[in-house]
Parts: C-alpha cells; structure tokens; sequence
C-alpha cells in the first residue's frame, strides 16, 4: 500500500511517499517558505533530486505542486495520483484525547481543533493538511498519528508538575512529551536487538535541532524530558529547556520585554545559539570548538552534561538501564557528544567503546565495550515510516 | 569567644548566641511576626524555653528584645551585652562578588545592597540587621557570612544558563545557588567521614521546607540545584522548581494572573502544598498518605523521584560519589523519604541498609549496607556553627 505521510507545518511542508508493506521509500521532499517565495526540494533516490523554485502562496498549492511533481518527475515515482491509497498526517498535538493513531474524521479534526491552545502553531497546519489533502483526494483515508501519543503511559507521578492540582484538572496542565513517534520507534527497534527481552529498560536520546530523552519500560514511555510544551527539558538547538522560573521576571526587568517575548526569546534565541553566540547547529559549534573557541567548547559541554544527566536520572528511575539510544541528527551522527555524554558512567555500568563509536556505517549499530552492563545502540529514526505503517494498519 | 549570629528576614529575626572556640550553643531562638503583633521563642537549654509576646514595631525593638532577654533570663546566658564579641550575619546573596565571609564594613554594606535585584526580599532584611547590631553594640565587629558563597567555585558550564551569553555578562544571569553554609558544612563533615579522602566525591542533600542538592568535589561546590532564584531545582514545601518556562504564558492565559503572580504562585502555592492540596509539610503528607489519601501519595512519590533524579545526575557528573549525604528537618528527621530516594540504585553502588536507616540517634550516622560503594550519611546541618566560626576567624 502506497502512504503519502505529510508533516505539515506553518510555512513548511515534509512528505515521504512509502510503500508501508514492504517498508520502501519512494520519494521525500520538503517545501519550504510557503507564502514567501517558495522551493520545493523532492528527492528520488540518493542520486536524484530535483529543486523547483516558484512562488508558492498556500499550503494547497503546495501539496498541488507535490502531487504534481511525483506524477511527472523523470522516474514517474507514481503514474497517477490515484495510486496513493492513504496519507498518514503528522499531527503535534493530541492531548489527553488521542493515546495512539486515528482514522481522521469531521469528529477527530474537531478534537485537533480544541486541542490548538496546547499546540497553537502546529496543530492549525496539521488540520489544514488533512483538509487540503481531503479535497485533493477525496477517496483517500487519511489517518492522524500523534507526536504525543505514546507518551500517553506515563504515570500520573512523572506526568504531573509540581503546580496546584487543580491545573491539571481544569486546565490540563501536564507533562506531554513530544518526538513520540520517534521514542517509539526507536525504543522498538532496540527492544528487538535486545532479544525481545522481557520487561526491557531503555533510555531512548533524541538529539536534533529539538532534543528530547524517553525513559522506555517494557516498551511503554513512563517519563520523558519535553514538557507541556516541546520547550522543556534539554538545552536543544535555540530552546533552553528546563530553567528556574524566577528567571523570567528577572530577564523581563533587565530586558524591558513581556512575559511572550521572554518566551519567544527561551524558545528561538537561546540553547546552543545563545550560549554558544554562533550558531544553533552543533556541527558548526564543534568546528569553532575545534578552532579554539572557548565559549562553543563550553556549550558543548553544556549542552553533552545535561544529556548525561537525563540520562543517569532515567537510568535511576529505571533502577538501571539494559539499553541506551541514540537516533536523530546528533545522536545518529556525532560520536564527540556520544563520547562525551558516555564519559566517566563506568561506575554505573554505561561503558562506550570509543572505537566503535567512531565507525561510521547505515543502519542500527551496536557501541559499547563487551563487559558494559548497559548496551549502547545508534539507532537512525524512522518516524514517517512508523506513520505509514500506523497509516497501512488503519485502512488496510 | 562569644558570637552572636543573626538570621534577618523580613518579618522574623533568627539568632544563636555561640561560643566559637568550644562551639558550645549558650541560647537560641526565633522572632516573628515583627510589624503585625510579635513573638520571641526563647530557648537556653532543651528543658528550658521562654516565649514573650508582646507587640514588636520593628526589627531594632525586636534585636533589643533580644538582647534584654540575654541578659536577663534566668539563667543570664550572659550578665552584659559587653560579652558578646562579634556578631555573624547570615546574608542571602554574595552575588559574584563575595567569594567568602567578609568583615561588614561600609563598602561591604553598599556592594550588599547592589545585590538587591536578585535578593530582593532577603538582602534589605539582612542590611538592616548589620545597621542595628553597628548601632546597639557599636564596639562589636560584624561579619556577613553568604548563602551563596560557597557555590562560587561551580566551573561556568554547571553556573551558566541556556540563554544568550550577554544575559550573564550584562545581567549577571547565572547560577548562583544557595544553602551554601548548609553544604559547605556538611560536605566538610562527610570528608571527615570519609577519613579525609582526597578528591572525595560528595552529594549533599539539604531537604527542608526549602531544599536543594549540592555535588561537591574535593571541598568545593561544583553544581547545585537551586539557580538565580530559591526557586530554582528540586519541587520543596511551597515552590514548583525548575519548570518547562512554557507553563507560564499557558497559566498565565488560564488563569489571568500576570507575570509576577504566576512567579509568586510557583513560589508559594506549589510544590508540596499544591500537588497535596494539603499541607507543605511533609510530615502531614506522609500522614495523609498512610491514611489512604492517594494525592498525598503521589505528592511523596514526585519529590522523592526529583531527588532520585538529582542523585544520579551529580553520581554521572561525579563520576560517581564516594558519599551522599541527606541534612535538614526532611533529610535528618524521615527514614520514608531516604528510603525512597535510595531505592533500586544498586546499580551503581547505592546500597542503603533499611535498619540502620530506621534508627533514630543524633550527630552524624552512617546508613549504608557494608557492600555499597557509596556511604550514605545522615549529618544534621549546623549552619549558625559555620557562621560563628567564620566570624571568629575574621575577627580573632
């Protein structure tokens, strides 16, 4: 079956279109700057790709130009359109509501709607995907797979903050935890190179641009880093994570801003970019790094010791760890922070093999010393895959 | 030598009259409620306490009070104010510039009040108690003695925030911590312990109505949990700790509350107190919860979990600790709590012995099972001991 998996954002649109039974990529791409300008980037195989630059006024024109462009690119990806059989959304935000994939209905975008106060700016693009590609294709089931999803297990002690209780009750002030489609699949796939070990425990890291951390007992989430917002938790690449609250009266005083653009400010010019006052790219901060520069050597180190110490704090809640992951940009692809994160945590049974570490080859790979008590796994994520399998189940 | 140590808040006075050379406490006691009616509770040995109500004005009313009751209670502590030799002021905020105790002199008052706008409630109070001692007892040399001094040694990539850089060097933004006399002194007496071992590895849990957990190497504060603000770190009696900054503009919005009363709840309504809906003393949540109340329960199992987390993370930045070491009226007074926090962390060479734990005896004790790797201590704090010692070391 033949998945078109769409992650719509607020002037971006990624898609992959995936055969869910065999598990084969077709094509990807990406539109960017929606109601800017416009380019399309769509990618055929490694050695295939094809940008179209044109101005792109809306979302629909651009799955229209998508849509096109798999029908008439070179290889004819698709013949016709009609040979998509379902879309698969990316969807931020499900709440409470939604603890796994749905088939998406009148009913179901209107729960995504209510939910827009917990997401405001991706959940409005992720419905008006599903409603664009509604009218495209209007025989086509489209199914929403949430972000938040499978952070739905957690317990009530990890998901709760330390607020008046009633924020939780009236307000819906949680814990949700984002990335779920990636901690799933990730934890999954090293479930399966554990042997399917029963009561398996894993400590799942996603390091990217947004970064977050899953503990993952027996295949279920039971706390992650991400919080209500996908602000909490770690230094990431412009987001500073967790802070100290009283921090922002402070920096409202110092700086003369309101409370949303202190906000703004914790969410788009702090983290790596901040600290570092470079870049919010890790691998031009470990270039500078390389070069001598004091302050990107210090936001390395900022930014590695919070990962271990996420990481020693879930490997405590899970009373030691069978498995750490890493999966995402930098943890797929950066052996300095694999190294550095893992350093010194023999005393706890996390031994990295530092050679190993530095091989660099496709697929899940296995990179700790032998005598670890803890395995340690790179594991390349796979979250449209996860949404068109999810996709294939629901409609199949 | 006779040292009067003085704790000044805004509406109570906190004193110990200590001879620092034999460090023999001679009497104690608290003032409150200056400005609305006013109480001193009086203590000169356990069997002998004194309370005087009676309407206090202002904290000079309440330090003459003080110093009348000195002399004249029956035991006459002492026969003359002229005994006293020094006064030791605890003061809340040394910013970066007192990396020590220091004399009081003008100069120093003025750099105190620098300080304000970071210790905006605690610093004025503590200012006011020097001008008084200097006026009622003008012979008498005072020293300030900084909660936040001993965390001066934290390398800049445990102090500095996730924010843009110039919101340190402009702002002074960082990580300052507190209870730093409390971690100071018990870290010194876990070395002890510990024989003096070089490069010791300790991890000081200060457990009170305010708490934060301190990793200290060879002597020195490398980390600790609290951040520009008490605020900061560990969930405590009334305040939420480090949040997703997310929450806020989302609070904000629910419950129309403006910046400020959204940092005031967080500061006062939170924690404990909040998650409970009962009380922000633990000792009644642990009662609540033996009695079957399932928030209570949850309550205990989100602050133990956060101290839990706190552990492994200074353990991993440690490298692993020799010691840990749990101080203050939850951390010296609940074996549940210690337990809690303890358990399943065999894995890296935590191993508390239950029994040991449930016995209750004063002065230093260890609780760990023979086979850890890690002692576990319980060290009742003496922060006003510190305090005198500081100052008769200034002053001697």
């Amino acid at each position: 079956m033949l998945v078109f998996v769409l992650n719509a954002g607020s002037s971006s649109l990624k898609y992959q279109l995936i055969n869910a039974e065999t598990s084969e990529l077709k094509a990807s791409g990406i539109v960017e700057r929606i109601g800017i300008d416009g380019v399309l980037k769509h990618v055929i195989s490694e050695n295939k790709k094809l940008t179209i630059e044109a101005y792109i006024p809306s979302h629909k024109e651009a799955i229209e130009l998508i849509l096109e462009t798999l029908t008439h690119d070179e290889t004819k990806t698709i013949n016709s359109i009609d040979e998509i059989q379902a879309v698969g959304h990316r969807v931020a935000h499900g709440g409470e509501y939604f603890k796994e994939s749905t088939l998406v209905t009148d009913k179901v975008i209107k729960k995504i709607e209510e939910l827009i106060p917990l997401a405001p700016l991706h959940n409005p693009a992720n419905i008006l995907g599903m409603k664009i590609c509604m009218e495209l294709m209007p025989n086509v089931p489209n199914v929403a797979v949430f972000d938040t999803a499978f952070h739905q297990t957690m317990p009530e002690i990890h998901f709760l903050f330390p607020v008046p209780h009633e924020d939780y009750t009236e307000h819906h002030l949680r814990k949700y935890g984002f990335h779920g489609t990636s901690h799933n699949y990730v934890s999954k796939e090293a479930i399966k190179l554990l042997n399917n070990k029963k009561d398996s425990k894993i400590i799942v890291c996603h390091l990217g641009n947004g970064s977050s951390i899953c503990a993952v007992r027996d295949g279920k989430s039971i706390n992650t880093t991400m919080g209500l917002t996908p602000l909490g938790g770690l230094m990431m690449g412009t987001r500073s994570g967790d802070i100290d609250p009283g921090i922002i009266p402070y920096l409202m005083d110092k700086k003369g801003m309101d409370t949303h653009q202190i906000i703004d400010y914790l969410n788009k010019k702090s983290g790596i970019l901040g600290v570092s006052g470079i870049s919010s790219d890790l691998r031009e901060i470990i270039g500078a790094a390389n070069d001598g520069d004091q302050r990107a050597q210090v936001t390395i180190d900022m930014m590695c010791n919070r990962v271990k110490k996420y990481i020693c704090s879930y490997s405590g809640l899970l009373g030691g760890a069978d498995a750490i992951c890493f999966t995402a940009g930098i943890g797929e692809n950066s052996d300095l922070i694999r190294e550095k994160v893992c350093e010194n945590l023999d005393f706890m049974g996390i031994e990295l093999d530092k050679e190993k570490n530095q091989i660099r080859t496709h697929g899940n790979r296995e990179i700790n010393k032998p005598t670890s008590k803890t395995k340690i796994f790179v594991i390349p994520t796979n979250e449209e895959l996860v949404i068109a399998r999810d996709t294939y189940n629901l409609v199949k």
